[in-house]
């Protein structure tokens, strides 16, 4: 499948890509968005969130420093975006490390339309509902065939689920594409998996038609420049300053010549 | 006008710059006061916000990620800055996004005196009164003739304006400076903005005096670190990193040779 | 005393080390811990910081930005860190800039069984009962003998104390440890001393049966880190990205060669 006609879609387009997210990556969420070329707006204030994402192509949500009043803002942010159609995508950073964090995670499931569902292994199998062992934030061990989870999920919720991993998958429609772009690298650096998601949130916001598609293409692209940036760094905060830069400036040689995202059963 | 004597002033007195900012460039802000060779503090807690700024040298305020008890807390402090007789430089961030940020904008302009209004083109319009089209946290299209804005506002508000841009205007105490420097790469940066407001914080709270000189001294010092950086640097994250390290090496010959800054009408 | 194998079991155990941070510093306390090989988390809803803290090795709490609320948060997990016996480490950030600064310091430390209390030289002094001048998160002037101080702290609440400096003193336990690594430059670089305090709480938590010595490797390591990283950069921005990636490829080599910590007294 091409790849590169999502990325153009992006710079054409440049989506206002509304966040609600943690405080430890916020900065980078923003910065991998328009390092991309498009816009990200950041703000949780529960009074302004319908209004903001009512400017928006798409609105991503992390829960990764959640709180019981930040996640009611996430419900009314997604509402809107329900109301105007825009894709709403939810990391589900640490599910299965809390109790609360669980049940923070099925109560903005239950509240609204959400188009993708992304996390780690353990994330994604513990919001689907199986007992899973976490570490935080890190992935931790799965017994389950992640392919048919996110597969199950996705029917179950009628949306996309996304896992990342050596090998991600976006389970949609009926699909599964596999992207098998990345580097062992990115779990030496925090926010890789936050970044994933904005970009995630990004891409679709400017192909919002073709929802699993974009989410495979928006990952593709920012592993090839996850690989890219570590053949010229040779530690995690040089590939971190590199991964930004390697994204801003991928061209199509780049993104055709290196992307592995392939559509299985 | 010559710039470099402000940079000196920063660097002798070190002044202390109590910010109540935004969450996602709030590290930046930090950095890049700090960088420059002052000393920043970031506090939001209503119960401390006035003693905070009871010993600082300048108050910065940013709404990029506004709450309302955030904003009460900004008018605590900026009431302790009054009362001190220190500046208070507000970040209209946003402003124009949301009726809800126009409306905390001009609450904390009503319920304090601020010093220092600024904001790029879209957003000081909307401080204005003028209907304006956001994007976000991104400069929208103006109509105006943002000089006049600016002057008008400032006379109004009795306080000096600055609007970011191509071409950046402060206008205050009845005179209007420009201020030519920078690059296109900053609009590539998330935080530049935000940073520029910490920077004329700083140089605001070293030359309590001057404030209008001081701002457009703050910022072409912070501009000529970004047109250094640029030099230095292939895309928007290795650009951060030389604009941090040049504006802590930044020298007489360097801003002295390199300012555009001019005063007009 | 040799201080590779505190690095060593670092890496070896990875320990999970759950923070209740600041909002400047926290992409940062969370990098070093990732850097040195172990698994940050950071979590600060009351609803889950028991649980998450049940799941760490360690418990890091930091007040650069404290709220009332955040602090009740801090509360619940240094109980729960208390009940399975983890280390709790305390920055005491900016003690001594604000009434309110102080109360809460005194608060946490009054409401939990803190393991290590860290701090600058103003701050300790402060938490210790003496006057200080301050300058909000900066150290300030103390006229008083610092090892003294650290020691009687110690001693008073049963407890390690840190304070940092050109000459770091670890007290506690009866013996008082001194480490002279590190390098002017990282007074340039914001977040320094909040991220000491992170991996001291991850070096703590892989061994939690030699509080002092861990917290001492730690710093050292950390330290020699940032000696290493000045060489090879150029300003504070520059030192940051290689302080991280010299923290991730610290070898035996380098850490027994340049270790200046010593026992005294």
């Amino acid at each position: 499948m091409p790849i590169y006609p999502f990325l153009q879609a992006v710079r054409d387009k440049r989506p206002l890509v509304h966040h609600i997210t943690n405080w430890v990556t916020i900065f980078d969420c923003a910065q991998i968005v328009k390092s991309f070329g498009a816009s990200p707006v950041m703000a949780h204030a529960p009074e302004e969130v319908a209004d903001m994402t009512g400017i928006g192509a798409a609105l991503v949500l992390n829960i990764g420093t959640l709180t019981t009043e930040v996640v009611e803002a996430m419900k009314l942010a997604a509402a809107s975006a329900n109301r105007k159609g825009i894709p709403v995508v939810l990391d589900a950073c640490g599910a299965g490390a809390t109790p609360y964090r669980d049940r923070k995670t099925l109560e903005l499931l239950d509240a609204a339309k959400i188009t993708v569902i992304k996390g780690n292994g353990s994330e994604i199998a513990r919001v689907a509902g199986l007992a899973v062992e976490t570490k935080g934030v890190d992935a931790g061990e799965v017994a389950a065939d992640l392919r048919e989870v996110a597969k199950s999920l996705a029917a179950k919720r009628e949306c996309t689920v996304v896992v990342t991993g050596a090998e991600d998958i976006v389970a949609g429609a009926g699909k599964v594409l596999l992207v098998r772009n990345g580097h062992p690298m990115m779990a030496n650096l925090v926010g890789t998996g936050c970044m994933a998601t904005s970009v995630i949130g990004t891409f679709a916001g400017a192909s919002p038609d073709k929802v699993p598609e974009a989410a495979a293409a928006g990952l593709a692209c920012f592993e090839i420049a996850a690989e890219l940036a570590v053949q010229r760094s040779d530690g995690p905060a040089a590939f971190k300053q590199q991964l930004f830069d390697c994204a801003f400036k991928l061209d199509e040689r780049q993104v055709e010549g290196l992307q592995r995202v392939a559509a299985v059963g």
